[in-house]
């Protein structure tokens, strides 16, 4: 069996060595356009700043070495630019020229490209990067050896924060532009509220609800909407990608959402014999079992080995995946898996929310660091739609159990059964994951009820009380802008006479902790009170300017 | 309703704040016949050593904080002495004298206390110690200041091994005595292996195989079975913990395995009214569905909430626990969850065997360390009986999500297909639990047939042939003491010729990714071949004699 795989990295470089393990006799060649297969494109960014110190490092494989081991025959500098369905047949450009090979299997791994916005001016700009691979980041390195001083990061994802961070830490001022209300738009604003606060504090400028609209004197100057101009040396572009989907294209596959390419639960495109993996593909989202485009690197290599077991005969399908992507950014980690609450806004889908601020391992042992927690989940059955976390240790575990907790069908209801690694370096007996299931029980089981934090505002207007439950010292720290009673937790049974059984209040704290117990003195004692998810610490985060100081 | 709570630790005082927030009008007594209720019981080795600097932060909650924050009315000093079930009423002992006090409903949380082994000579023994509370820790650090020099901890489970590290680390010279084969009895040998090391590393003495049989001169020389004599200026007896079912006896409550409390799954001992939670009672292993002793903080602590949400009327039910635990030994962590080797095989149960051995993140971000995980699972089913897992980082976050996967029945199929947070810092695209799940598979789908490191020896007896398949500078770091062919895997397609298809191979590289390539391409020339799973990196931890160095 003759086999072609287009694209060698990731899905495709997977699909390749599974493929030889499983089939010593089959001819595998491999057409890559680029100089290089098998790099480390998630580790590009890490060597702006010399995290990553030598470039070969991120040149996980050579053809060389895959030869050696896989008998693979991999080509770079060949570029596949037409596909013949009906004759098994590629065409291939190298060096110049173009020649043919047949095949009797070919898997596409084209990969997903960055998505550049038709900014005007663009074409006349000579400093505007956008970073996929090893040459993009040669370009990107060549810019700094000039010594610029200011850079634009254009695009606060994923990728655009790692180079953010990246080129200040190499002495750049970055500022990053980004056109959704807040940074890290996969997070929801209250979560990325962390991240954003990080940027701030290492020197980073952030401008969040604007794009960039004109680039001018050769990309030197950056216009906003709002008429802002940025000056900048280097300006990174990235704003998301895109499915590499023009071969495809011509190749007469079917294109799904957004120009992925259509594959069914086997790999196969609308072609027969043409397989296709990773980037650039649609799969379904498990969560809503609805069609989605999910650039991650984990589901690349996973498809790409199951793409491997399905062309030799074993039994293999895509059941999807859920996205599960996770970000530093200076001290800061945010993670995501799932849905986000936007997203289930956007889809009209029901859902609850609840947030838990914990430590990553037992507040007594030395260097206990919070983590903050977001669960959303379905009211009735449990069902856990999505979850993210922020916090400078642990949270890369948290999310971690939770996606796992989301691929095995776990409920609300499993996650206080959940028995996690303790000793005090490691963890707590109550884990902030089992606290997630605990306060999602009492929500469904009806001993609390929340509001979160962009509610309160309109909640208050309706008339409700706010009452914070804090200590009078917690309160010269910080307390919310508006009409608030006070009554420390420790003394709100003695004091429960100053309260008014015709008013509806909402309850906070610092952390949420003692306004549920709050909360559930209150309701006992029958009074109508709500718990404001989060509390103080959260809603400071995202809405700082509703936060008042001193006395 | 009127509620006695006995034991005001983990699972006592998590009823015991759980009910309050259930019922405001519950009247709740907590008897702790200690000085001090919710204290960090995990925490007191780390004191020993300065690491946890003050006293005062292993005191979690006080009496005071708890009245005024949860109106429990908790009694340090008082010692419950007689429950009588009919009467419904305890009997107390408090400062010199009794008194008695009626319920409604009683909790039952005594805990586990150290079992101390029958040695000749422990009753003039002035030195030995055990540690259960804060004044046990009291009276170690008390002997402590008289600069002991010598220090021998019998028993090298988890309590065992971290009073070991926190008295090296205190500058004592320290032994450690194991009855089992190797230290860490809870994990299995190979993976054991890895700790031990790192104790000889970090200058501690590690005698297994051996239990003390006599105490001289005052406890100052230790007598080991074979004779062996260790000086001794303090001595930890932490070989294990048994329940603390006295109370439970004179009461007439039911008993089972090892004297645990039996309860039903709503905690309802053989008493009425009378429950029980935490280390004393018997647990339903959920692995195997049978009864077992668990004593963890984490379970305890679940239990605790539940129970008091089945006296609350919220239904509830005991499930069971699998075990999941955690310790930290100098630079080192193992961790374990589920069943171990050891168990399945003292059971009788068919499973299959996977070492993967990984990195904590991607390895060409700085600072990736080794991760060495293992996983037991049912042939057929794919069902997951446990992990256990070692490394310097990384450890906890994948024990704790093969702990979620076996409480939500996940499967060795499943594995393959979960998605992780990966970027750099933080993880790989295929994470070690992905791989597990991937090696599993192999092995299930026949495209992979292993050995474990203690049949080598007898499969090279039977006739087998040692293949050994790394470079021929890595033979000289190191190769096992067998008769062995030496092909490297990048060599092997076309060396080929010099092996015999007559003959049987066992096949190992360093950590186990070539050796199963090797196989791969001899199973498919027609070669009968077995790969040593966990390679020549295993097996050199776990049986150095067997290994040879130099040319």
């Amino acid at each position: 069996m003759k086999i072609i795989i287009v694209g060698g990295v990731a899905g495709g470089m997977s699909a390749a060595t599974r493929l030889r393990r499983l089939k010593e006799d089959a001819e595998i060649i491999i057409f890559e356009k680029g100089p290089f297969v098998s790099f480390a494109n998630c580790g590009l960014p890490y060597y702006v700043s010399g995290e990553i110190a030598e470039r070969e490092d991120l040149l996980v494989q050579t053809p060389e070495s895959l030869k050696a081991r896989f008998r693979l025959d991999v080509r770079p500098f060949h570029e596949v630019t037409v596909i013949s369905p009906d004759q098994h047949i590629v065409t291939v450009r190298h060096d110049g020229k173009e020649f043919t090979e047949s095949y009797d299997k070919l898997i596409l791994s084209p990969g997903a490209k960055p998505f550049v916005p038709p900014i005007e001016g663009l074409e006349t700009a000579e400093n505007t990067y956008t970073l996929r691979n090893v040459p993009d980041l040669d370009e990107i390195m060549l810019a700094l050896e000039k010594q610029p001083k200011e850079a634009v990061v254009i695009g606060a994802g994923f990728i655009g924060l790692e180079m953010a961070e990246n080129l200040r830490k190499r002495g750049l001022n970055v500022t990053i532009v980004e056109k959704a209300p807040h940074v890290l738009p996969p997070l929801d604003e209250e979560m990325a509220a962390f991240v954003q606060a990080e940027l701030l504090k290492n020197g980073i400028q952030v401008v969040t609800s604007q794009s960039a609209t004109r680039f001018e004197d050769k990309g030197k100057v950056i216009v906003l909407e709002n008429g802002q101009k940025i000056a900048s040396d280097v300006t990174i572009l990235s704003v998301g990608v895109q499915p590499e989907n023009a071969l495809a294209q011509v190749a007469g596959i079917e294109l799904g959402l957004r120009g992925g390419i259509l594959v069914n639960e086997r790999y196969e495109t609308s072609q027969p014999d043409i397989y296709a993996v990773g980037d650039a593909i649609v799969v379904k989202q498990e969560v809503t079992g609805e069609d989605a485009l999910i650039s991650l690197a984990s589901p690349a290599n996973r498809q790409g080995r199951q793409v491997a077991d399905v062309i030799a005969g074993v039994a293999r399908k895509n059941k999807g995946s859920i996205g599960t992507a996770i970000v530093r950014a200076f001290d800061m980690t945010a993670a995501s898996t799932g849905l986000s609450e936007r997203i289930l806004r956007m889809n009209g889908l029901p859902y609850q929310v609840i947030h838990v601020s914990g430590k990553d391992h037992a507040g007594y042992y030395p260097g206990a660091t919070d983590v903050t927690l977001k669960l959303l989940f379905e009211p009735t059955s449990g069902k856990i739609y999505g979850a993210q976390g922020v916090g400078k240790k642990g949270v890369d575990k948290r999310i971690d159990i939770l996606a796992t907790a989301i691929k095995g069908n776990l409920t609300i209801f499993d996650l206080p059964e959940l028995e996690f690694t303790y000793a005090p370096p490691f963890g707590s007996a109550k884990d902030p994951v089992n606290m997630l299931g605990y306060a999602a029980l009492n929500l469904v089981e009806g001993l609390s009820d929340n509001i979160q934090w962009y509610e309160l505002e309109d909640e208050l207007a309706a008339g409700k009380k706010f009452l914070d439950v804090r200590t009078a010292s917690e309160l010269q720290q910080g307390r919310l802008k508006v009409d608030t009673v006070h009554i420390p937790l420790n003394e709100l049974r003695e004091r429960l006479g100053e309260l008014d059984k015709s008013q509806d209040y909402i309850v906070s704290c610092h952390s949420g902790l003692r306004s549920y117990i709050a909360e559930r003195i209150l309701k006992q004692a029958g009074f109508s009170v709500q718990n404001l998810d989060g509390a103080f610490a959260l809603y400071k985060m995202v809405k700082p300017e509703g936060v008042e100081y001193g006395n």
